[in-house]
């Protein structure tokens, strides 16, 4: 049984290495200092900025989202970017990343002044996409960056 | 010759009718109080929202850049989100969008603390991809939104 | 104001310049005999085919939307095939491609058996895919065909 | 050595597990009423269903396509579309794949009145598109479907 619920500050040993598995994945390396105090600004809600673990039935956290609240030219509310999403290799297929998705989901809903819950993905990420095809829309638009 | 210069509070009137057409273009119609709102909140530079405007020799708007800095997990900097960025019909080609997106570089050079700039659009926008092929870097994601 | 009704047997001379239209944009040339039958089995909803025509208010044909009402492995329903869909040039940007297929989803409702509603697009063709953003979700799904 | 031939009643039994692997790979869920139905359409070839299996030397199901035939605006024929192909994990590689994609195609040229024969795909399904671009043509038409 998958439970999901916010990250608090007692989390930070479990929740490092699944920051750094999913630092690899994308072959990035964020340096500790700056992983802390993300994860600091997240366990305190600052800054817009939230996190949620999912944890299985043995209390052992197998699965990461992180939320960015940004204002946007387009409305008055927030919108909500699900900025880093992570489930540890052996419990893929558990369902614990459509959890982790519907709460945020479910979040959203209860603060209620949310627009829009977006997150981007590289196109060629099947497993990724496999999942985010069955509970969001795929856009049509793709991100530029400055060289 | 064109311009580029903050958004002041005087330019409502020629900002208005450049963000109705960029509106049209996305099939949107954000309310006149939130467009108002969100102009109000990129002239106080308040809520990290900043606008950039192009302006003519004789004086008049012909494009408009909407920024939006927000925190990010990667970084103890900010991110710059170029969320709108329109130029008017009839100034296309005069090369106002390239020195708008360069003012944009300048600004976050400027700041400091800004670790990426980056926008999205529709992988079918050919006239837009082809400018921003040239003053930025494709990535490989594409954006994923809640129904 | 545009007016969205189902296709008459009275129709073929404004109907036929339209299917043409359409022909002519994807490079097609589909035989008139055939066009006259699929005209027909549209009028009489033979075979699972019904035509929707967009009308102006000088009562002249603007629009087409063909839909084929097919099985499918997935649904004891049917699916919806939007299959055609043309408007004529000089009515672009009047909103009737938008009225034809909030029609179709309206009449999909109202038989009441349909599982899904469908269609495909060029994946460059930018002023359809603008319109279909807004009312419908762009799947992952890539079309494959035997030379 | 693989064998093509039509589905027929009694593979019930060794169709299930593969709808099943096939479901789960599209993290679907037909509820199994709907997969009897369209199991035995197939087996009865009524509502234009038929379908296809492989089988392995030892008699055992290793693969299914699943096939609907429909008209087409386009053609006074019909259309046929492979809704359906799974082969089971440790059949991968056997060349099971294409030798039910060319039965497909074989079957077609026999009814005579085939005029297209398309299926669909995942844009990001590597190992689909790899042997779909040997036997077929990839299109640049992409599925919109209504939320």
């Amino acid at each position: 049984m998958t439970t999901i619920r916010k990250l608090t500050a007692d989390d930070y040993d479990q929740w490092h290495p699944l920051w750094r598995g999913y630092n690899d994945f994308y072959r990035a390396d964020v340096p500790d200092e700056v992983a802390r105090q993300s994860f600091g600004r997240m366990v305190a809600e600052q800054d817009g900025m939230m996190g949620l673990v999912a944890e299985n039935a043995a209390g052992n956290l197998i699965g990461i989202a992180h939320l960015v609240f940004h204002p946007s030219t387009w409305t008055d509310g927030v919108y909500c970017y699900l900025e880093d999403l992570f489930i540890s290799r052996n419990a893929r297929g558990t369902g614990a990343g459509k959890a982790l998705i519907e709460a945020v989901y479910a979040h959203a809903d209860q603060r209620g002044d949310v627009a829009r819950v977006y997150w981007t993905t590289q196109e060629f990420n099947a497993p990724a996409r496999s999942l985010y095809d069955q509970v969001a829309k795929r856009t049509s638009f793709i991100r530029y960056q400055r060289v």
